[in-house]
């Protein structure tokens, strides 16, 4: 037997054979059943990864897995409508899982997919460890990433939006009504996202022929309190900016509460961009003028992506990068002129 | 054979002789498979209804279904985030489905969580038509409805809160800080919850010998728009109001709008109690004092319900209202000193 060759892919019984155990045990595993040992479990699976085995033959159920780092983030709930859309067009229910601290889903769930033998399953911003990634390929059992911080694996289908046009789009809006001393929030300096932001944000105040300044460039993290705390030190800067980016919705809010307790109105001593478009732009008052960041398409596309895998379609790139827009609201307005 | 005695309860073979039908396909029916004829398979049901069939033994799945009218909802988020505590606690997963346009689930989706055999359903918002309810009956598939409106079947086992006491929380807390001209700005007339506040807000004034002025109750929705148009006539009126009690936290940002847009400032000027307290409550400029409405718990509390039913428990209540309580934040202030 010849089972190495890709031509006669390994069967259960061989692995089996070399494992010493019964097929029906070899089964069991394979089906994520709870009646086997963790020792020959151990031995299974890593003798299913040593020969690349691959299930053939579709879903136990009609279910698409999704799964959450945290559900408090404020993207959640675009993010679900989204896969319910896709679940919904193909006949699918959703079973939804926060991972909690974990920042990727534990063991145990794992288990539990393998068990339910979903068609396919969503992650968000969250990874695989590679040994859960194994166990799924083992079980021809697809999945995708929606990943708006952009710095999935580079071998993982993943979607994900135009984070440096979104930077180039709001900088270049603010540029249009006149401001010069345009201040940038955006998030945690090792994410890619926030990287490319402000990387956009530098190319439009390059391509307008303005100097870069570097005070007024901030990086924190995405909630309302790190877009107060870095706008009240912008707005007491002895030249302070006419103008903040901020890198997302929250911190755009924050900025807001900081002008209030400042007394600078709002759009006209300061005009304020945001970033992602979640609802609560539109409930601020005034309006925020945001960055769309497409969360329900996004969340569609992963969940095409996986659907698609699991019918046998190799997608052409597995990387999806969807674009972004600006949305004009009220929190911009042109520049005040300077006294 | 006396089928219809309820210590000697009906078996399946029974019933197929009944119908006519073969055993195995009496089985499909109650297993929500595909496989049996429109006709047949409304024969079966309506037998097992008039017999009060009911399965014995447990779930086939490790699922608690969540079942929402629609996601858009900002509700929505805390209500799956309370369900996933629970579920995460009796190692089930969750599986959400939008029932969209309609006012109550699909025969569809009755047919998949049939088949699914979860080990009960939760409902936000949305009832279940007499049919489907029997038909999860029959499987003895329990479940339970989140009801914030405070409107439910009398024989259902539901969850929600404390209406009247919330808006009469609201309301003493704006007496207390010395306002005498006080609106509110409510959800529909014909929702309980809505009649229930206004109640609460009517004791509170009734209590501090206040009188009622009927120009100060508004009935709208209980979207932005809903706060921001009733907050702009209400603020016109030759007396205006010194603080708006209104119905949800998105209808005191449309109030808040409305007060930025006439140059009222909040809260020296004009105090705003929201409801809900929604995490936006917090991010809003000034941050809203607000009646909590504790949907985590209403939520946790419902999916208890559910799996306590599918132990054999039989609840001693079938309505719980949880309590609400009042947060004060920054948009409420003592009464301005009258001209």
């Amino acid at each position: 037997m010849q089972s190495s060759l890709p031509s006669n892919p390994v069967t259960l019984a061989d692995l089996a054979s070399e494992a010493e155990v019964s097929l029906s045990t070899v089964s069991k595993v394979l089906n994520g059943r709870s009646d086997v040992s963790r020792k020959t479990r151990a031995k299974v699976e890593t003798l299913l990864e040593e020969h690349g085995y691959r299930r053939k033959g579709g879903a136990k159920s009609r279910l698409l897995e999704l799964v959450f780092h945290e559900l408090e983030s404020a993207w959640a709930l675009e993010i679900i409508r989204g896969v319910e859309n896709i679940a919904r067009e193909k006949g699918l229910s959703v079973v939804l899982t926060e991972s909690g601290t974990r920042h990727s889903p534990s063991p145990e769930w794992v288990e539990g997919v393998i068990a339910r033998r979903p068609v396919g399953v969503v992650l968000v911003f969250s990874d695989l460890a590679q040994d859960s990634r194994r166990q799924l390929e083992a079980r021809s059992i697809p999945f995708a990433i929606i990943d708006p911080a952009g710095d999935p694996a580079p071998d993982v289908p993943s979607v994900g939006s135009a984070n440096w046009s979104g930077g180039m789009m709001a900088t270049r809006h603010l540029l249009d009504l006149g401001h010069t001393r345009i201040a940038a929030i955006t998030g945690p300096e090792d994410m890619m996202c926030s990287l490319a932001r402000i990387d956009g944000y530098r190319s439009a105040l390059n391509a307008a022929a303005l100097p870069l300044d570097k005070d007024l460039i901030r990086y924190g993290n995405f909630h309302v309190d790190g877009g107060r705390d870095h706008a009240l030190e912008l707005l007491s800067l002895p030249d302070r900016p006419t103008a903040i980016f901020a890198g997302s919705d929250l911190q755009a809010l924050g900025v807001l509460d900081a002008a209030r307790q400042l007394g600078i109105s709002v759009p006209e001593e300061l005009s304020i961009v945001g970033y992602d478009d979640l609802q609560v732009a539109q409930w601020s008052s005034p309006a925020l003028t945001t960055v769309h960041q497409p969360l329900i398409e996004m969340a569609e596309e992963a969940a095409r992506m996986v659907v698609r895998l699991f019918e046998g379609d190799q997608p052409n790139n597995l990387r999806l990068d969807l674009a972004t827009s600006l949305v004009v609201r009220q929190s911009t307005a042109p520049a005040p002129v300077s006294s």
